[in-house]
């Protein structure tokens, strides 16, 4: 491995500041992100995305929304427009999972040459339409398979592995997190 | 409120079919939604979603996949080119708030006018970097508002709130869904 500052596309220096950072000021260490939804037709909604809280100060970087559609397929009496909400958790997790392995990897000098994940989400639609409660809405498992290539050797392997317990959204899903929702009249 | 099949987009006679035909035969509820990331350089990764498998096969509707970029932004490591994970999955449940609402104020034949949904997720970075073992990776909590305009009276928006346990996305974040990661050599 050449002697760099960047491993994996990561900056190794600005990690290391960042880490500094936050150990010698913890409040930096919080974030809000925020999104907001807007309700076009029957399954077809769209959100914006754009400002967070993080390090100290409002995010003043993105100078345009992000927009992101939903729909549901014609089975689910939408017009395949966009991915659907639940696929957006696996897009999410999976995501998430790469990012979180290729950041690690770079603080411990495991330089990657290739990360795929593939991964599937399993429902019964009873849950969704309240014809059995004792089924959940939402995913009973999820799979996610892996594959990185590097040069690294077994040992590193089983790490890239347990870097996993990092991932944000592995966490979200994987475990309660408390959701507070207001409905009012517009 | 007009005589017609059609409320909030939702084709009441296209759902009443599926509610009759998962009766029928329980297995049609079956679902299974996919994903498959790769990882490009960074904190940057792209998504493509296209099959599924539902209401008894394989779907065929979809002749291109759906593509999803995942980016940081500078604060993060990233260049802002996309959302990150955590805001998708903020994007994920107020997408998924809004269907279930509008898909079951249908069936009950609540007409809405509007509906928006704003949300943000409260985490603390300590988890992912991995400094403090008793901070969690992901959001510590999430608030959802929801505005909803339409024809109807206080008892109805007690309903309307109410119908969003049907959500699949607040299941899955709300409460735990096994995940299993299998990371292997590509």
């Amino acid at each position: 491995m050449p002697v760099t500052s960047t491993v994996n596309g990561v900056d190794l220096d600005r990690l290391s500041a960042t880490i500094d950072a936050v150990k010698a000021d913890p409040a930096l260490a919080r974030f809000q992100f925020r999104a907001r939804n807007h309700w076009i037709d029957g399954g077809h909604n769209r959100t914006t995305i754009k400002g967070f809280y993080g390090a100290g100060q409002e995010d003043a970087t993105r100078t345009q929304p992000f927009t992101v559609d939903t729909d549901e397929p014609p089975v689910l009496l939408g017009q395949n427009r966009a991915p659907n909400a639940g696929e957006y958790v696996l897009h999410a997790l999976a995501a998430c999972l790469a990012g979180t392995i290729v950041y690690h990897a770079a603080a411990r000098g495991i330089a990657l040459d290739g990360l795929e994940c593939t991964i599937q989400g399993d429902l019964d639609l009873h849950g969704f339409l309240g014809l059995d409660g004792n089924v959940r809405p939402g995913y009973e498992q999820i799979q996610v398979t892996i594959k990185a290539a590097g040069d690294f050797d077994d040992h590193q392997l089983a790490e890239l592995a347990s870097l996993t317990r990092y991932s944000p959204v592995r966490d979200i899903v994987s475990n309660p997190v408390p959701v507070a929702i207001d409905v009012t009249r517009a």
